[in-house]
């Protein structure tokens, strides 16, 4: 098979960092173009120091003829320029993954209540929402993804099989997630900074973030209107990983933790990446660098309450790695293209 | 004044160790005795390097002797040993502030459901919990403490003012805690390594936790017996502090932020270790190394709920300094000496 | 082709574990046996979850029917341990690798000296020095290879080009070497506990640790007896990677880092694994989870003294990645298979 | 008796926030004036709120009359700005202990080589190198103190006491040190970002950082001019602390550790402040939050070489906590004052 064509605009974030590093080892793809504003005309490896001998090819500034340069272009870009660019790739027939929350909301309205105007409702309906394990079919068949956000993968995976078999009760929902601090980004900033970040962990958005809409209009879609959650972010004295404790009242205290488990491990029967604990907790660090979602479930029976947990790699199964996934189901590949790697152990 | 001698049986696991730090710098105690079975004859500040130059004495064995050392003392004993010593330093008119679970619970069959056949029900009854600016009046009069635990004492301090003013639904409290590793103690365990701990991030002992009834005992009697609580501890790849997230209804849709945080401000007013944040989001990194417990909260008005926040340091105001912070009530000191160092910024 | 089957003997500790990491993703070998004696009867994926949906095969007990289950052996375990066992292994026809320091040592007189008492010492003869970059053409015709020791890796690789092209005095030479936790291994300890190594950086064994002579017997026999070396190792608070930073007189005040680096680019030239750098500073995390090891170097015109400086991550290239390069090389396969993967920039 | 009124110019910095944190703790002064360009007009605990409680002053901008507020003043400024500011505060009859480099070499020259322009040359020649061991008669005396820097002060303490009795070859010495990361600055960069710190080791400024200058003036100065040094600086991935590694040839093959070790016993006999180690190795660990320097010492007999180690925190005794020791002196007070508490042992 000959090898496709692939562009990463905005190469140098974290998100861009991390498409580079797992497209540079999937066998079916070939990285034609890289973009970046801030680092055109330095070879990417100069930036990321640990892909020299992987990629040798330089940064380029985004232009009206980038979107020749591939077939297949992963936008990790902030938001609203992303849905300025977009619609030209698409225009020229090209596939786009994008990783902002640009394409992500079926609803302009709610998109512009959390962000800004929209300025690509037309593309915005065709946009499929990204979430692999769950939207495999409108994926298959879509030129524009919108890549779900870190949070909303850690939170939605291990929610909707429950809410969708009526297992919990929609209104009573709550979501504490932590991430660990590449979550915020590679731009500068004091909370960013080692000293302020070692040693420290903290919610931040309390009930106030952006992602919040975000997991609500897919429980909603998927469930029902009273889908209604609470979501509280912290950030932990960690690179890399996010691990979202959820609280939800059951709907019927028979429920055992059997039945949450075999409910899950039911609905992603198949799928590669998601691993329903059965014996175990999940753990950041066993997931750290993989596309894996790990998932458990502990019920609180004096409280008829039951107690989710995922864990996910941010950069991975949360951005870049979603994102790659997204591009085989797309393609026609094998999922798992590019991402069957092991993880660290330590 | 002369200086009252103070005793440490148990003196070089973390929370021994951290009263030997905070009470050699304490002017009006001078530490006579410290005991510890593995290190006996070995001085305290080969074990603790950092010690060197601060204290100069060798640990001992505990023996029928030691309670003529000292005038008051810590016992940093694991569970069950507290109870088999504790009512001989009492016996001998000696003050005792217990770190152990052994004096917590007022009743004797919640202590002997979660650990084990209660072996000094006399002593327990006299026992005061040390939550010190709650029970602040009965500690003054005591001679046993039963000092909190870590997680009860970041959770309580939240939640006391709050379920007694009947501004939360007392059935609907989730308690998600989140604590450095310095929490599982000294001994050694392969999740205490620094490889398994680094880049993790997991929950433990999901709602299942010894410290569950000891919070509910608490909010039962000062609340009324319909508090129930889930709570969920996890473990932070850092080695101090306590962030714990509180959830729970609000009674009444019109309640805001405000009288939330005028209800914890006039509870705590005058209490120094007690600081409401009104304006930033309580975080680990600014209480360590200190006595103080930060205390936020956030409405998400949408769902009803409050969220509620505090951090503390796990061994100090989660351990050894409201150990001593009880001391000094108990001896009529300002509760402050000791305890007054600066927290590091970074 | 079909697939070589491989085994792992102690595949539980933290060399063992990352064997089966990277052997699990070698398209051309199949892991067909697991033991390990803490563990046996355990799936390896039960040890390390970050493993589940990447192997499934039981740890088993170390016995005389070991060796029929694979063609080539990996050996993590202790020292002496690795002694008594090998030799059954080749007297069965089967490749080793052994991790230990067991053959890595030319002179038995030498290994007795800072070991104890070696009981193979006819395999010893044949056994190769395991240094892929530097001994190619020796490991392709080996059945027992000695796999370096991870500081000596760290050391050697920028040392002998330079050395055996005399541009530094041989007795002048001094290694400053820094190693993450992981280093001391997967054994439980005071040292290795998450609180005693967060915030601590520290020398030990200063001068007197055994990779010394490990090093010093490869220098004296490349580049002349005068060869002498003074070593001292240092924790760094992480999980993996070893810098070395080197010390040594230039010959000649001429030599400038131009010709140092020539060097290095010529000696190396066409090895993947090497990467010379010319205008960065070698760094642990450029390296991390890779086979990669980074030369760097500056000259101290002032004082006419060269610094030579390297990053390996010391479970990889220090000691099962250099492992499986090794096998690579004796099988007469690609180095590279395997070992091909980006190392994370974060 | 009276408290002494202090300013800190440059408050908000890390130097300047550990200045803050270790004053408001002195019993013989009082803080009256904290200045920040940055923050003016904000209270000091809302830019580190660890210090709500502790403190309650707002900063100010630097203006004219800054300097009638106090009676002695701590410059926490960027190199220049402190020589254009502080000759106003000794025109006042101000005592001054500057943090920068620019009142640090006696040689202006030197100062220009490595700096820029010397703005104040005739107050260098008075200025006292504030590295309080060495130089404590002559700043009883001062007015102007140059604080010296965080991997001087590492270096310097071991070194001097040996070097000036001729145990080890002037021109011999290498010194490898490593930093955290709080030694960079508050200032944002890449490198002092999270993710690029953690798991990241590496040297930087090889033989060519500014403080290199520094340290060769105080040796030459005080053992001759033959001292030439190659120096080599680290970064850790931890926030404190300063590790130090010095290399140099004995002087005799004769000398024995414990004669390097009663040497240093001797030369500081009687400092609080310096600890050496006879039965363990200097660690950052067991002087963080302290301004105790721990000195240890090896030799490698075989290559008659000396290494010399030392720990200090790079914010206490390498910054703020040295700059107070100087203040102590200055004013007569006991030097220890504001500077005895004990470090954590975790």
């Amino acid at each position: 098979m000959d090898k496709i064509n692939v562009g990463i605009i905005g190469a140098t974030g974290y998100a861009g960092a991390e498409l580079v590093r797992i497209l540079a080892g999937h066998k079916d793809v070939e990285i034609t173009v890289l973009t970046s504003r801030q680092y055109a005309g330095i070879n990417f490896n100069k930036i990321y120091p640990a892909m020299e001998g992987i990629i040798d090819l330089k940064c380029e500034e985004y232009n009206q003829t980038t979107a020749e340069k591939a077939d297949i272009f992963f936008l990790a870009l902030p938001h609203k320029i992303s849905m300025e660019i977009a619609p030209r790739f698409v225009a020229q027939g090209k596939k786009v993954i994008d990783l902002s929350a640009d394409f992500r909301f079926a609803e302009p309205d709610i998109y512009e209540k959390h962000y800004q105007k929209h300025l690509a409702k037309e593309l915005l309906k065709e946009a499929v929402y990204g979430l692999c394990e769950v939207y495999v079919n409108k994926i298959r068949k879509a030129r524009l993804i919108g890549n779900p956000g870190c949070y909303p993968t850690g939170a939605l995976l291990p929610l909707l099989p429950i809410l969708k078999s009526r297992l919990i009760r929609p209104e009573t929902i709550i979501i504490d997630a932590k991430s660990g601090v590449s979550g915020a980004g590679r731009s500068l900033s004091l909370t960013s900074q080692y000293c302020s970040a070692a040693e420290s962990f903290k919610a931040y958005k309390i009930a106030s973030h952006r992602h919040s809409p975000e997991i609500e209009e897919i429980l909603q879609k998927e469930a029902g209107p009273s889908a209604s959650i609470t979501f509280v972010p912290h950030l932990i004295p960690m690179s890399r990983g996010i691990e979202t404790t959820i609280y939800a009242q059951l709907t019927d205290n028979r429920i055992e933790e059997k039945h949450i488990l075999n409910n899950l491990l039911s609905y992603y029967k198949g799928r590669h990446f998601i691993r329903v604990c059965k014996d175990r907790i999940p753990d950041t660090l066993a997931v750290r660098g993989t596309n894996f979602c790990d998932i458990g479930a502990k019920i609180d029976k004096k409280n008829n309450r039951l107690i989710l947990l995922s864990a996910i790699d941010n950069l991975v199964k949360g951005a870049a790695g979603q994102a790659v996934q997204n591009m085989n189901i797309m393609l026609g590949l094998d999922e798992r293209i590019g991402l069957d790697n092991a993880g660290y152990s330590l």
